[in-house]
């Protein structure tokens, strides 16, 4: 069999393997995807990218004007829709393999086309635009707060506290209230402020537990704070500092958020031919 | 700079990055430990390897009669001695690489000389002897137990239990009495008979936590077991299931501890120089 190339990188400490595949011929499993996850018998990472052509996408991506489909799986084997820190590294991935027409792209993903910028040292993703939704409660350890409820496009309570430790250790899931007002889960994110367009964040994502960093959480909860601070339309961007580095937002005047951060190589290499045949 | 290879794999998901640096010339700093350790900004593992010609070895270790030194660092950059899943992936190693003559080889590690023998599909190590210590009571969630003392040759307390789930969630360290028994710390095992000459346990590991496995942890368990079963000459080998696979442990007529188990490489390749030139 053909040796299986992949790289290892993160975006603010959330990890991926990226597996080069321009032709599409690797037949990716979810089994196979969790085995390359797994911390301790595989490589380890939060999820895969698969680096593939748009040209063989599947064909309800969207690839319009796309030269390549980021195919996005967590960690779980589930396919994943779209991730503001996976984005950026996969680009940098195109950036530094020689595979870009200048420093910009447009990206295919499961959740729509996404323009990628390639800066100096840093990386910016226009996000599309948040809305409000009902908001709720959050109960942790015993401390309720309210929550702003806002779809960036997937669903967040963000929370603003007065200190990240209020939160506690986050080791259980958080409960918002109604549950109703979430059928599918929410992600709550924890904020405080730290200074004029500063903010930082804790977060929860639904169904993996806290997490350094989560890119639609900072869009979110830039969001939620220019709102509640009275800014919602100034210009500057918003820094959110994450437990994985930091973070910047800012919100063009369609409404557009923008992302930007940094994206790591740390190592390249080829799969075990032995280990992977193993796998099912 | 010379790019920096690596392999990735594990022994019962005690997983290692081994650093091939024949001649010694890797300058591997505890700060560049850490970063290639760590699980989402780096590559991720329990430990480092770095595999040296004997010649190169510190003059501290003895070397006589082998050709190779296992380099072995923990995670968080401080030096090892020996790990009995970690010898086996090392010798995996040199074995696939066309580096041994023959399937056995004498391996210089900062304990003193072990000698590894790969077998189908499995390797075995000799750990050397047991010897028994003072015995204490362990303490877990409000439940008491007495323990074996067991030196192999680092401390151990082994629990025999009903259920390894009597142990609980195993997130704090246990409370082992008296605590001048021993004054550097100890590991303890749980441990529970499956059957004939079959145990299984659960291992919280001194300065670390649980663990998915634990190389002289499974031999001093085994030689625990033994002894309390009134079968310590018994010739045949005691398995024993860890959370991260399956080992088997055997002692020779003269006390020697075998210790047999897989080890399995999943991946190759290179770190990016850029990310390495960064780090400390």
């Amino acid at each position: 069999m053909a040796w299986v190339r992949f790289f290892k990188g993160h975006g603010t400490e959330n990890d991926f393997i990226l597996l080069p595949d321009p032709d599409g011929t690797l037949k990716l499993t979810p089994g196979q995807v969790r085995a390359l996850c797994d911390r301790r018998s595989g490589v380890g990472a939060d999820g895969v990218l698969r680096v593939v052509r748009s040209a063989y996408a599947p064909a309800d991506v969207e690839t319009e004007g796309t030269e390549w489909f980021m195919d996005h799986r967590n960690a779980d084997g589930s396919t994943a829709e779209m991730c503001g820190n996976g984005i950026r590294l996969f680009v940098r991935y195109l950036d530094e393999a020689g595979l870009m027409r200048g420093k910009q792209a447009a990206v295919a993903t499961r959740a729509g086309v996404r323009q990628v910028t390639v800066g100096s040292g840093k990386l910016t993703v226009q996000m599309g635009s948040a809305s409000a939704v009902s908001d709720v409660e959050v109960t942790v350890g015993g401390r309720t707060w309210p929550a702003s409820g806002v779809l960036a496009p997937n669903p967040h309570a963000v929370v603003f506290v007065d200190d990240l430790a209020d939160a506690g250790t986050l080791e259980a899931t958080p409960e918002v209230s109604p549950a109703s007002a979430f059928p599918d889960g929410v992600n709550v994110e924890f904020v405080t402020e730290r200074g004029p367009g500063h903010i930082a964040l804790r977060v929860f994502e639904r169904g993996v537990g806290e997490t350094r960093s989560c890119g639609t959480g900072a869009c979110a909860a830039a969001w939620a704070w220019r709102r509640r601070s009275g800014e919602p339309t100034s210009p500057g961007a918003v820094r959110v500092d994450v437990p994985g580095g930091s973070l910047s937002v800012s919100e063009r005047s369609d409404g557009t958020l923008e992302l930007t951060g940094p994206a790591v190589l740390v190592a390249e290499g080829t799969i075990d031919p032995e280990w992977w045949e193993g796998l099912r």
